[in-house]
């Protein structure tokens, strides 16, 4: 991991490290699965209209031109990379609504791009492993519980050490907010939201200045946001402060509800956090948003929320609750810290050699017998000295050499050990640990 | 399938049609890793320069800018999304030889764009898998064998049908050319592309007219462009045309010793076309296409090459053999003509009912029991009607629906037979066949 990107912002894996970023990807896949997410796909341009709606973000939108054409800034219809799975998937779902079942629960682990200054833990190609659960209308609120339920499954079985998994409600600091008399929750939240960057002398100046509260307000919305805890005591908290409203009554159940399942169902990996925000305008309950401990200043590597009218068509709506996974972010920061390793760079457990140039069939029946029985080996392409073999071998860290005699018996050399038996194609089998490429 | 992209030219499949993508995929990485090909991918983007090196091509290339930016198509350090990914792989070798073990063989699947008009079977997004090996210097010629036969069995392991793998040689071809007195085999295998579009009259009139051969010559090399074998008897009917060329005798032997090692190892998939020609002129040996039988006019859905300087580095080489696998093209068929299909469109095997809206937590002990021991499920959201329920798993292909009793036992359900019997979370399975979304 010494080397750099050779384009600053999009980076590129070692063969070693990919396997690393397989083992993850493959495990969320595996995960999301097992809790009955479908995979689909989008394709990687959406109109420059459908990104722009959200406003805010054009700026890191990399537009598209053929370059035998001209290209047109202002023509919606022109083609752009899209920047998250969110965008996408809204579109996907209208446009498919009339296939689809609902609630439709799916996953989606693709590239995204923005076109933003690289920085570390930032990149402008990377890879986000989202889960979306959206419904036709309405959808029950027991799907933001099980959404991150599914995610503290999903982190869990992923070799990065402990996560916390932050959840907060916008009802609740939106009731909150409005039972203080502050008219402007959207505001608030914009203010409350730089609390970690500023500080809170800053956010209350903002609060005070900016959003017109009294500095009573400002205190009462600051003591809101260091409410932090890992069970459903934030309700008593909140209830301290002394605040009424409807809105405030229902964000406090539904996120006792999520942190009192939290707590029983993925213990010490989620907590009630009144401080998170989220930037994104689209969402309407819940927020989510991911630590990885110890390593804070990489910011969320895992956020989403609730959100009621991303999708619509007509008079139709189809509210959703998701997550969104940075995987490259999280991939970035285990290559750096070596945490994990591939335990080799191929997946070929068995090398077989050649004692003759033309012996090279003979090695292909051997390599045939042994992929048949689902052992990933290479042939050796011409009959160098067995040591020159046994170094290619070594290089690339396969476990086995295979050795045809003359007389037309095998033997195989485990080369970290040294020990050498004979063997039979149809039947040798390495040990179970090195049968697949590992990461550990 | 009787959905059209919103898009032209961008496909995008239903969930139980991503299921046979990744069906395919799978089973392309599980052969590769077999064949000890390690992954890797590259970015999206490479500079223009890059990728307009070739030339021809840039009509097709989307260029990139940042909405935000101006764009300046003479600036060669500016963006492009890849059209193909030997271009980058290339680059990827070249940039990271010094961390790479050599040969090198890799195997890479990713989508890649071309800005070129849609129609059957050719798109503008796109999904590629290659296999090439790379190495430093040189590169034995028995890995130009073994790579028609890792794809032979790369492809025979899809739910494909039968397909034909065709070899040729441009060395044989050179050389026959040159051997005939034509000095410019570069144009005169430009013409012999043209073969299956425009007939022998109109080739032999380009042949005559612009490359200036005798009407002889023409016939000969129509001639050669006849020739299709299934074994090595190719050769003979070769010397039979009365040509002599080093070269060709070099080409000869090589594309023999492919052909041989075929018809022994995957006999009736791979044979010797000598009209194949490949457009693009970086292959310098063994060239294949592939067809599969019965859908020729969908074109090759593999193609590749040996070349022996795609990618260098001040006097450093690495010259290279490998295949590129067009999946979307396969996709995009196989889904038209159903004849394989995914057998649920969502990876649960297993529905579990609420009884009441408060036995949701008792479902989730269920579910976690079921998942442990990797079986998929879902959970009910909401206490409905058991009627609805199972209409839930129903309309999604589901087969077996969990019930738990208020004496705390539960039963599950197969709902095709509508057998029911009574079942233990921690010890039931579903049969083999079910466990995993399958394809057939």
């Amino acid at each position: 991991m010494a080397r750099k990107a050779s384009l600053s912002g999009f980076p590129e894996w070692l063969p070693a490290e990919r396997v690393v970023e397989q083992h993850v990807l493959d495990t969320l896949r595996r995960t999301f699965e097992l809790h009955g997410f479908a995979n689909i796909e989008t394709r990687a341009v959406e109109t420059r209209a459908q990104l722009l709606r959200k406003g805010e973000i054009d700026k890191e939108v990399y537009g598209l031109s053929r370059l035998a054409a001209e290209d047109d800034k202002d023509d919606p219809n022109a083609l752009a990379l899209h920047f998250d799975l969110t965008v996408p998937f809204a579109r996907y779902v209208v446009e498919n609504a009339g296939h689809l079942a609902f609630p439709f629960r799916r996953y989606q682990m693709q590239k995204v791009w923005r076109g933003e200054r690289p920085q570390d833990g930032r990149f402008r190609e990377f890879t986000q492993a989202d889960i979306d659960v959206v419904g036709e209308g309405t959808l029950p609120f027991s799907y933001d519980v099980e959404l991150a339920l599914t995610i503290a499954d999903a982190l869990s079985a992923l070799p990065i050490g402990d996560f916390r998994l932050r959840v907060n409600n916008r009802k609740l600091a939106e009731g909150f907010y409005r039972g203080l008399g502050l008219d402007d929750p959207d505001a608030v939240l914009r203010a409350i939201d730089k609390l970690e960057k500023i500080g809170d002398d800053a956010v209350a100046k903002i609060l005070i200045e900016d959003v017109g509260a009294t500095a009573e307000q400002a205190a009462a919305a600051l003591a809101l946001a260091k409410i932090r805890t890992m069970d459903t005591s934030f309700v008593e908290q909140v209830r301290a402060l002394g605040v009424e409203h409807e809105l405030l009554d229902t964000g406090l159940d539904e996120l006792s509800q999520v942190i009192a399942a939290a707590s029983k169902r993925a213990p010490g990996k989620v907590m009630a956090d009144l401080s998170i925000a989220r930037g994104l305008d689209y969402y309407t309950g819940t927020v989510y948003e991911t630590v990885l401990v110890g390593h804070e200043s990489l910011g969320s590597i895992c956020s989403g929320g609730r959100y009621e009218s991303l999708a619509s068509k007509g008079k139709k709506t189809y509210p959703g609750v998701g997550l969104s996974i940075g995987v490259t972010r999280l991939i970035s920061r285990i290559l750096a810290e070596e945490t994990v390793k591939a335990a080799r760079s191929v997946p070929s457990v068995v090398y077989v050699t050649l004692a003759h140039d033309d012996s090279w069939h003979e090695a292909q029946d051997v390599a045939a017998a042994l992929r048949g029985r689902g052992i990933a080996c290479e042939v050796a392409s011409s009959a160098e000295k067995f040591g020159k073999q046994i170094k290619y071998a070594d290089r690339r860290g396969i476990p086995f050499v295979w050795f045809t005699h003359a007389d037309g018996t095998h033997e195989v050399k485990d080369i970290r050990s040294g020990e050498q038996v004979s063997a039979d194609p149809a039947v040798w089998a390495p040990p179970a640990q090195d049968l697949y490429n590992t990461v550990g």
